[in-house]
């Protein structure tokens, strides 16, 4: 077992990291899309975070990442043994070139050769359940691949219909696609559908770069040293997790809160109502992250820019940046 | 069993709403195009009015949505069972890089590699017989396979040919094809095949995105207790839709409609005579969901832009859009 | 089994409706190339004239649809029954996207992984033999495909070598074709090898148009009634056609015309002898179908563009239409 | 059985009967290509060609046309029966499309599956033995599928080696192609392959196309007595193509001929040395055609445009055709 | 069994022996990328250093190169013979052409077919574990085949997701691709994940040409005795690894050279941090193969040029060569 | 057995025949390229040298051709059969088109289907084992064929890792590839990677077309006494080659030679050093087929232009041709 860099050790990247709090608080958010540039460690945060979590307990044999309680929605209980198990949260790091069986599962070959019988063998989106799925360069993946991505980390659920199978299993996890504006968009259908998206770039600030070589020598030379020492500041950030979760269902939005998120998305003119909808709900984890049972409007300032930067139109006349736009817009909307 | 949003719970979207009860009452229309943005909750108003409507008796054990009584029609009797069954009317959400065979239906692998059989494995469009048949960016799916299912929804029957396999099964369903103009189009052959055309816009209107908003919220985090709120108004919706079915072959067109019609389709430039079939046809399922004996010239400009928006040539020398040709020549057509 | 709309109730379509006669009473005409506009009843046409010829005897069991007595030439003869049958005329509308393997038949799958036997699955060509093999946008199919099926439609005969398989089986259809100029063009190569062409445009005439729309009422709400109702004037059609087809092997075409047809040929521009051979043939037969007994120059007239319409070189001087031109030169050769 | 059109009733076409006439008498000519317009009968004449000369004595029971005597070098002799048997000349028209396995033949796959043996299943080159390959629109045909045929052409044989199969058969047979320049050409280095090119066109004299028109009209009206009409005139051909098969040998070609040949190719600037290699070869062919012992320059004349015009460099500078700069040449070196 | 060149005997070549000696003791370096002229001996060089390694100790019959005490991590322990074999460093000299299954391992064809049973097959990559990998002309490789080489270079392992097998074997090797940017360059993505990159260049120094003629030649005709002579050179170089090797845990890199390193980075326009990371691994590695306990500048500008000149962005309005910016850069960060 | 044309009564062609010679007298010369006009018998002169070639003996029923002696190293010595067998020098001719299974060897099927063994079917290159390897239009190949060929011909082995199997055979011949570089060039990386080029054109001396004339006629009308008139100048020929491949291991190879070498391809601009390689070689084989025991100036100068004619970079400000800059460089050097 590899370990993993501990969360709290990360320099900087804190669009990044709230993104993934509040994707681990409130999983119907829906995705995050992270823009920037190469070697700025963006995986490794989300795999950082996966490391951070409790393991989560199984049912004994099964491929579906059952939870114990849930053995009857599985579609191969037959595979399940007494008792009860625990895994770590799971973390898949999406292969460049996967093709949609390999992601969705497929007839198993085996068995089908052997037996003549025709049996599901479960893909990788059954591997994520309840944990993470990381796609690096997203853009380069087939549109029909991250649209069926997308489908079932909005819906929770990998629904097959193959070769003459049919299966339904659980597919909840948190989406993080990776990738580089230059080399290639997506297509504004499809990052629509993320519901949060962040930049990273490379720190300029010469004593956090420093701060980053050393945390990383130190890690690549003592694996267990390092994360012994960050041990405690984990510890702080999985509480405020745990916290969150419990109280997101209580945190009440105002109307105030709705309207102010409306406005917005118009004068920003965001397309649909994706915008809202996760200003809404993005709002609301952070209030809940925060420990606050109302959302207030600084909460809404602090995740407008990741809910709405990639939903704007293109605007000819108006060259300023996406985030400058949101951040300009908040200002007169909501006085600081 | 996932509850789906009520139908009368939509906000706004009339045009979208007249067209689904507009082919709930007269199947012949043969489909509806959606043009809009993205995240105005298209599929959710089809998903609503399949949700909205009586359970369908069917024979058990029949994975063809046979209705008791044809078991004879059926390609594949010998797994029906005694006795009735009833199932939700069907809905088919056709997923983005579906292949013809996974669409029509295909040679049984298991039974084929198994048995040495040659066994028909029914595809996406038996199971939407009787329902609706979805699909998202209808722009993105190869031609041949769009003409396909727009010839099954015309005839209400799939007949397959291949592989040595000759099958023929019922395959009615409402089509509903969405697309984004600005992400490429339609040959004008195959959308001239779509009887009803609508167009989806997000909402400007402040106080209406934020009722939206908050019946999201209150959908998403209590399902049950939403749905039961509506009851109400679902079942008024539903008792139209039964009242349209049976006035339907009643209601009578008189020729002054006819030559209407036909006025209106040489006036705004229609190539081919599916403008007004298709206006005679949706008029007078208007009326009889009005309750209305007679096709009047108001039904007649009720649905004219919905049948007529996409079969407008384009015109080079008047570059006002299709719906406002529409309205001038009825205008003058059809004094208010 | 559906009923088709009458033959004699189309309303227009002249030229449509004469080259269907015309190849309907001598088959070596080779083809027929539909240009026109979409939604203006194309495969309507045909469609009812298979709908009107009376139903042909066949060998019982066959499936290259034999006629009795020519049971030794059939490739099947092992499932022949004894006693003869009767099927409607073959009508076969060639699905976009069909390959070549269903076009011409196939390897029999099953009886190769079943049996271990090599037999031969008959294609859409055995199926449409003694009857009509309709394509729908000729102009997307592939040009293999197209140069096949016009190969098969001038001998009458289709020869399979594929896989090791070498059968041969009678192939006689009218080939019919429809395209829109618009949507892209046949290459001259495979045009020309069409026998006639006809153009299809939409009326413009109100009053035809109304009548146009009453008809396709009375025929969706009472296919029945509607059908009786038109039930003398087809079987005067039919008449029409059958003794032209009695006639024709004694009509004789004067020097005088054949004359007439080179100098008409060389006059327009066409290539090859194509031309003046259809000429010559689909002049004799609409001379067999007006009952007389010798070509005239009348005849000549009347046919000459539905042969030489699309065999016309593009005069990049001359911008006039083809039909214009042939018109054109008629005028000078055959004063009326 | 159908019936060819007769070889010596073809009007015109002098340069395509020549070519014809003598590939029959040499084989080594190396085959042959027709450029012109479509629907002139490039095919009928070929086939014409084949259909008078004399069937041919082969093994009973043999699929690879294996004449008497040389059985032991088939490489399918367990399928031969006693006796000896005769044929018609083979004329094989090469589909559009066909591919590579199906020219050359492949592994028999009935065997391969039924019968786990590795057999030949032989392909379109074998059953050309001893006769005519047709090529319609030879330019649309892959590079590799016509190097390949021009290599059997040339060699006399057909070597296969695939899939683990290791034949050789003989494969001996006139190539003909045909193309349409205006549709694509063919690689020069392709072009140079054929041994000779002969240009056809529609004619321009109505008297001759009237004729033309009379008896293709009386070949499709009365097959047997067309061909009984014209029987005389086939016998003269045929026995003009036996003499000049038996003279060939001993047909001389003086000094003087060789080097006329050279300077003609020099004078006109073709690569390589196909071109004089065919010149003294065509010419000798002519010359034994003639019933002449010795090649006299007339024959060189006569064959040369035949021989050269497809392999001239295209000279920017001078834009007169192929034929006019063999003709000019020619009158140079052969003064009349 | 070929003997391999001489490492030692390699003249010139200095940046890409220096690189390969820094992979060898340190492989986390993740890759060497040699650009550079054709026929100036790359793989020569790689091979020379796989050949001039002791040999390793690997577990008798393994296939995975197990080195003895770590069986049970190995996916096919039951191939394990009792006993230790040794074998030479592996070199693999990856295929043009190579695809996934035959880089990553793939399903047991003849296991699958003959036995049904699912085994795997390993690919280049487990041939590769603890040796080198070589890719000739990296460029022409597909991308995703590249990302997922650059993948397992960099984290040791293979695991592979295919056809329902779940297998994850050991996969460390130094990993060097070749490529000439004048033939089509790699993305920038790909790029920053090489570790170090070298330039080879065609010498052009006379005597030193004669003398690479002289070795080549005394090396083709006599292989043993020129490695012979060699033989002290090469023990000499051994032993350089050998200590590096052993030093490397212990070299301590000093604030003030990461500093350095990353203020280079920032200078020169480097994104990401992979650049100062690579900094770092090398410069120490450097001190090791060296002998020294700390990092001095003098490292980090040797090893500048090959840890940097790949990662920077182009710079339009600067276009001097990568390496002259990094020069410029260290001379003005480390005053010589 | 169709007997070959003889290598000495080949008029002209001097350069071509030189590179076959000293290919045959040292195999490491690794590939001769030849550039030229079609139809000029470049094929002819390869299989020409192959049909000079003594027989080679081999191991009685060994389908790799192995040499008696060397049985062990054979992949499939199960087939070998007691005593030994001659065979002709093989020359293998390689069909455009070939896939690299047919060039390399793969499964064979028979043996895998039949008896579910994985064997080995070797392919193209066991086939020109110990011969000539002859690919025309060698610029029509994909490049990683070519590659694959350059990579064999130089290691004189065919490493074989496919579908499970790992076979490794001798595979040394002389590879020839010809080219027209009219019609697309072969990338310079590939280019370099022959040894020798060669230039071959129509002759234009009219007496020596003419003799070419003569002999091709001759030898096509009586091979046996065209053969056996230059039994006797073969006979010398075979001598020669003889005698230059014992003398070969004893030519020394002056360093003044080395030093000419080095800057004639520096004076030239070739870049790396296999120009340089292969001058040694070239001039080292020369000076063996001549009987010399030291290379001199005059053999470096013959063969100057065959070993760098292809290496030249394009200098855009000399539009000289790549032979007129050698001699020039030629004659500077080494003063006649």
């Amino acid at each position: 077992m590899k370990m993993s860099f501990p969360f709290s050790a990360i320099v900087g990247q804190d669009e990044m990291k709230l993104a993934l709090l509040i994707a681990a608080v409130d999983a119907r958010i829906g995705g995050v899309m992270v823009f920037g540039d190469r070697g700025t460690g963006k995986s490794t945060a989300v795999r950082a975070l996966a490391g951070l979590l409790p393991p989560i307990p199984v049912v004994a044999g099964c491929r579906y990442n059952c939870p114990p309680g849930s053995e009857n929605a599985c579609p191969a209980p037959e595979a399940h043994r007494p008792g009860k198990a625990v895994m770590p949260v799971p973390f898949v790091d999406l292969p460049l070139g996967a093709t949609e069986d390999r992601v969705v599962g497929a007839l198993d070959l085996e068995r089908a050769l052997g037996h003549g019988e025709k049996a599901f063998e479960p893909g990788l989106l059954a591997r994520a359940h309840r944990g993470f799925l990381y796609i690096d360069e997203v853009n380069l993946l087939e549109d029909h691949i991250v649209d069926l991505l997308l489908d079932v980390a909005a819906s929770g659920e990998n629904v097959v219909e193959r070769e003459g199978l049919s299966v339904r299993h659980g597919a909840r996890f948190v989406l993080v696609g990776s990738g580089n504006p230059e080399e290639g968009e997506l297509r504004p259908q499809l990052l629509d559908r993320f519901g949060l998206s962040v930049e990273v770039r490379t720190p300029q600030d010469l004593a956090q770069r420093i701060e980053i070589l050393k945390r990383c020598d130190a890690f690549e030379r003592g694996p267990e040293s390092f994360v012994e020492s960050w041990r405690k500041a984990e510890r702080k950030t999985l509480k405020k997790i745990g916290r969150g979760k419990d109280m997101l269902p209580a945190v009440t939005v105002p109307d105030e809160i709705l309207s102010l998120a409306s406005r917005l998305c118009i004068a920003v003119g965001a397309d649909g109502l994706r915008g809202e909808l996760t200003l809404m709900r993005a709002s609301r984890a952070l209030a809940a992250l925060d420990g606050d049972a109302t959302v207030a409007p600084s909460h809404l300032r602090h995740v407008a820019p990741l809910a709405l930067r990639h939903r704007l139109r293109r605007n000819v006349l108006d060259e300023t940046g996406s985030t400058a736009r949101i951040d300009r817009a908040m200002a007169e909307l909501i006085p600081a």
